[in-house]
């Protein structure tokens, strides 16, 4: 083959593997209303001559991480660490064997670790979360994450990331968004892994945290130590508040699934021009879990999804995608 | 002129160019040891061949404000405008006239004011930094600058940028770092001026911060209110823990000028690998102000530069930045 046909030849190839992946930017997705507003909303924001055209720096989307990123039940991936460090960290601590909530964990209490309140969560997530340098928890969080398991699935955490919202993500990003985490759990924890689960930097994530404290270790060099005191609770109004504290600006985009992300969707509204806000629904027992008293599932403490947010997402043109109608893969080993 | 030769010209005075900005990246700068480190730092932390190569998403750099990118001298300019909001707030604050510490601000009682202690400064902050939402203070900050002129130069208190450290931000960007700002100063107040004056955006402003409340203005939309209450203390060892909690990662250059950035280049340096420490002197009384008792200076309660930070930049290979010594410029207007 002459040089020029064959530049001719790969030219082609390129723009028709470029013109399908055009075409069919969220292939895991089922084509409907959910897949439609995602598209339309990314064509509108990204074309100059469209009146509701984004300046690339404006474009920012959020997203929740538990519930709307990957698996929140039975439990909270990071509460499943946080009672894996309780045992682990019992025999420096021989009073909690008999200190409630500490003596419901180590005891294997199932009955009253279900009835836990908040501030026996808050109590176990600063024990269990504090002492140590950042660099050393993040050590931690590792180290378990590659051993612990998923019950049902028998697989780590972190392969339990749904598919289809990874496309989402890369979509957003391969049209100049800036993608972010938001999320009531420990920016700390999620750090630790959202560079290889998600390809976010550790500045792209947002999350609660404890405060730090500065100090010198022993060869006189600073680090900072996690302190026993909650300084973000990035939950509710907390989401919005926080996105301005380190972003200055409105996300154009927020996904979420939950009464926690509430706010978010708000305040990414409120921005106005061109916006997306778009809730997960648990709908499919099947291949992940059905919770959420709107769609008359079951309720769940974790991952509220009640009438009034449905109402509100409805009132207000949020899209709500159903993890059955919508998506074709849950998790990246299906396909 | 024939195309090709057409073309061939354009691509020398485009090569003559470059070489030119390559070769003198910092004009504002004379040549010596302050100048060098720069270049130097730059050049083995961005060539790939070298040991001490930073890859892109390590490239953070941080800059103290007030007294390192411009004047903090008599009074750090948000000072200046939170007295004179004071004065603009009084007639919706009878009680004030009585009040210390803002009696003492009305009635422009000078040697009260020089007084004020750090409680009377919160308090005259708090007072006139809340309130109001978060794009309405954006707004009061935008149209004081407009308006307000620094004494001594009769000029708008931006135009009061030190054209070296604006050099160091255009190098460094062009080297692929990413700069931020890292204040003991309002993270809002620089926020409304950042982009235009420093070219940064708002996520790269990292400051003090009061802590805002999410509310619903009358037409049922999401708000953010400034509140009064100190969320984010960004001196000290505050801009360590402030820099870990939005970035998540040691800075590989810090630049300061006080007692107030010891901890932000302490910590840059913990990181490891090559680093840059940097702190700019204020000896030049003609061209700006003269302040810093480790050269004789007179002491000054704002910017502290004492003996021991002078030690320790000695021992730890910080470099001093002179003034008088290594800037041909101060300002951009002397050009």
């Amino acid at each position: 083959m002459k040089f020029r046909t064959l530049c001719r030849s790969t030219l082609i190839a390129i723009l028709l593997v470029t013109t399908a992946y055009a075409q069919a930017p969220l292939p895991s997705w089922n084509d409907g209303p959910a897949k439609q507003a995602i598209v339309s909303f990314v064509h509108v924001t990204t074309d100059s001559s469209s009146p509701s055209f984004v300046p690339p720096e404006e474009r920012i989307a959020t997203f929740d991480q538990d519930g709307t990123l990957w698996v929140e039940q039975p439990l909270y991936t990071q509460l499943q660490f946080a009672l894996a460090r309780v045992v682990a960290l019992a025999p420096q601590h021989p009073e909690w064997k008999t200190t409630p909530p500490f003596q419901a964990v180590l005891s294997g209490d199932k009955a009253a670790i279900a009835k836990f309140t908040l501030t026996d969560l808050e109590a176990i997530l600063i024990a269990t979360h504090s002492g140590m340098t950042v660099e050393e928890f993040r050590a931690e969080v590792k180290n378990w994450l590659a051993t612990a398991r998923d019950k049902r699935w028998n697989r780590p955490y972190t392969e339990l990331v749904y598919q289809p919202m990874l496309e989402v993500m890369r979509y957003l990003r391969a049209n100049g968004y800036k993608t972010y985490i938001v999320t009531g759990g420990g920016q700390e924890f999620v750090r630790a892994y959202a560079e290889a689960i998600y390809g976010l930097p550790p500045e792209q994530v947002i999350g609660s945290a404890l405060e730090t404290q500065y100090e010198y270790n022993p060869s006189g060099e600073a680090v900072l130590v996690k302190a026993p005191k909650l300084l973000l609770n990035n939950d509710k109004q907390g989401k919005p508040e926080d996105i301005y504290l380190f972003l200055g600006r409105h996300p154009k985009a927020a996904f979420g699934n939950s009464s926690g992300d509430r706010q978010m969707l708000e305040y990414t509204q409120a921005g106005g021009g061109a916006s997306l806000m778009m809730l997960v629904l648990h709908d499919d027992a099947q291949r992940e879990y059905a919770y959420g008293p709107a769609q008359g599932l079951p309720d769940s403490k974790i991952g509220t999804f009640p009438q009034t947010l449905y109402d509100e997402a409805g009132a207000k043109g949020w899209i709500v995608i159903s993890m059955k109608k919508d998506w074709k893969h849950i998790f990246a080993s299906e396909n």
